[in-house]
């Protein structure tokens, strides 16, 4: 398990997965991680995606990834597709690397990355010297992901890694819809805290001087810039900090309150 | 985002917070750190305080950040007043720094380094030089606090961060009573086996020969040392390991069997 | 609490408790191993364990440690005596060190050393110079167990820990039983996708013909080696990353479909 003469170590690595905490699997990629590079950091991004939910990850990794160093390393692993002929990828987008199936999990950092101009290089990793001697059917985080995430720390190039690939699996993301009376989108992500992310971002709308926002049978009138503005337990709708609608209540739980859930549809009236 | 002529760097930061796990926020916040401080090792305190519960993180840092080593960067944020003009604040209290809005989530540390003549110094930190350039009416943690924490690891002064302050804000937290009969004071935390911590201290009780402990219409006869005392599922009552008063169930849980929460009474008598 | 001179420093500890995340207790022993070796990366392997549940950590570990680079140092705290005479170990097994208290949490890696003919010292970990000044009835993860690895990554000798100590509390592991049809063994873990994990392995069964899996009145008709060759919702059977018979619903939950439970039987008839 050694890879050709190192030109570059990397130094950080994020581990995003559907594995839960409590038996032991995100633990076991660390080790198979130093093992191949000792000196690398890892920051666990989430390992409490909804099973085999590829978009709420592909969600998680755009808002979280652009906030760490040059060079990171972010290994994604929610593979409904284990022990399928998926293939394993590994990326180059601009200034980060990503580890994982090909299962689109990477569309909205691609779509991010053609939009801005930046660098891309995907390569198919079908070079078995740099996954585990033994792979099993079922825990390829370990054997195949932790792996190549491990040598790409410890300086392998992309070429070394596999073929190159142009095809990546791709989401089918909803998209907002320009409506005559606004925009109609849908909910994306109920946070922690209860907060109800929709699709529509601050490039749809802008500024808008009146605005109504319907969600589950409630209207709320006007956008605020911040919890501030209005009195705890008020249902608000405001720009959250990665740019997207969302609906919450002041030092509450929104999705409490409204019952949203993902798919829910969410649409807004530009009233001037 | 570079920093004064460091003259000191800082290993070590720890991270508590009420974001939870499943947002990849707490993921991020790393990200900003490292791309300050690349060599800084990280440990999460607990991100699954209570909602906006100020008061227990502010016993959660209590009791954990004294383990830690000396020039330890402490990141709390517990944060109700996000987006409001609550200030973000740096302090250094004994050998330690700490790193949160001013929101009284202090309060005991003060109160202790206060008790222990141990120096204390606190920074209004609104030098937005130390911020990230963008700042989002919600996710502080990321936008203000986690550059704060780099920056001071990277060998910023508390005078580079801001002006000083010298009225942080204070909870009033619950003291125990003495009463004719002992001491009447309040459950201030459950913990995850169901242990229960009352606001009633070593320091209150002393070691009394014979006491009885009252919760939630429970009455337990005397204290133990260890809970190997007793037989399993015994409801036991003993110093815990920062020395509150703590009732269990041997090998249980309390909070089940006592259904007490936070704020509810606990009553000492002593007998002789 | 210095270490007599060091001869080798160990650069990787993992964490492995009942501890659970939200109390700052697992933070805290982070603290006292940096205070005493700060250059050592830390991995929580898991903090979920059910509480006092020493044979769920066995099993976590036996997954789990080999996967981690030669000196690693596992401390694993699932302490039900806590407070009692229990004594604190130290054992070399292999090229892996472990830290915990001496109540069978290492059977299993014991087992599978004597079964490889690895070599496998165990030290009572008797002597106070390498524990915190101050101990808890309580909190030994903190005041024993982390003070311990913390002097072993510093290059304490296991003779410097404490005593030499040949018997080791083993757990009695239920072992599957040969029968007429086939193995009948039992449930011993349920994964947080709800895959079923049984104490029949690759070794007793082999890659037979035609087997039928019996669960909780369930019938499963052959094995699969992956979860691909059947489509989304079906119950299956197959090998599962670390040799053991899992029954698995195809990107769904076996726990919730068949309700079953660690203890529950697992008949597999061997057909041809």
């Amino acid at each position: 398990m050694t890879s050709p003469a190192p030109f570059k170590r990397l130094d950080f690595i994020t581990l995003l997965t559907d594995f839960g905490l409590k038996d032991g699997n995100v633990g076991v990629m660390k080790g198979v991680i130093w093992n191949i590079a000792r000196w690398v950091k890892i920051a666990d991004l989430s390992h409490q995606i909804s099973p085999q939910n590829v978009a709420e990850a592909a969600l998680i990794l755009r808002r979280s990834a652009p906030y760490f160093p040059t060079g990171t390393i972010h290994v994604i692993v929610v593979d409904p597709g284990v022990g399928t002929s998926r293939r394993p990828i590994v990326a180059q987008i601009g200034a980060h690397y990503y580890v994982c199936p090909d299962n689109g999990v990477l569309t909205m950092m691609l779509e991010h990355a053609e939009a801005e101009g930046e660098s891309i290089r995907i390569i198919h990793a079908d070079n078995p010297h740099y996954w585990l001697p033994e792979i099993s059917h079922v825990f390829h985080g370990r054997d195949i992901f932790a792996p190549l995430a491990g040598h790409l720390a410890n300086g392998a190039t992309l070429e070394a890694l596999g073929t190159s690939l142009d095809n990546p699996v791709r989401l089918a993301l909803a998209a907002p819809k320009r409506m005559e009376y606004g925009w109609k989108g849908e909910v994306i992500h109920v946070d922690h805290f209860g907060n109800i992310s929709a699709n529509i971002r601050h490039e749809h709308l802008g500024e808008p001087a009146q605005v109504q926002v319907q969600l589950c049978g409630f209207t709320i009138e006007g956008m605020v810039k911040t919890f501030g503005e209005r009195p705890p337990g008020e249902l608000v709708a405001l720009y959250g900090s990665t740019g997207n609608l969302i609906v919450s209540v002041v030092n509450g739980s929104a999705a409490k309150r409204t019952r949203a859930k993902p798919g829910d549809p969410v649409e807004v009236k530009v009233l001037t």
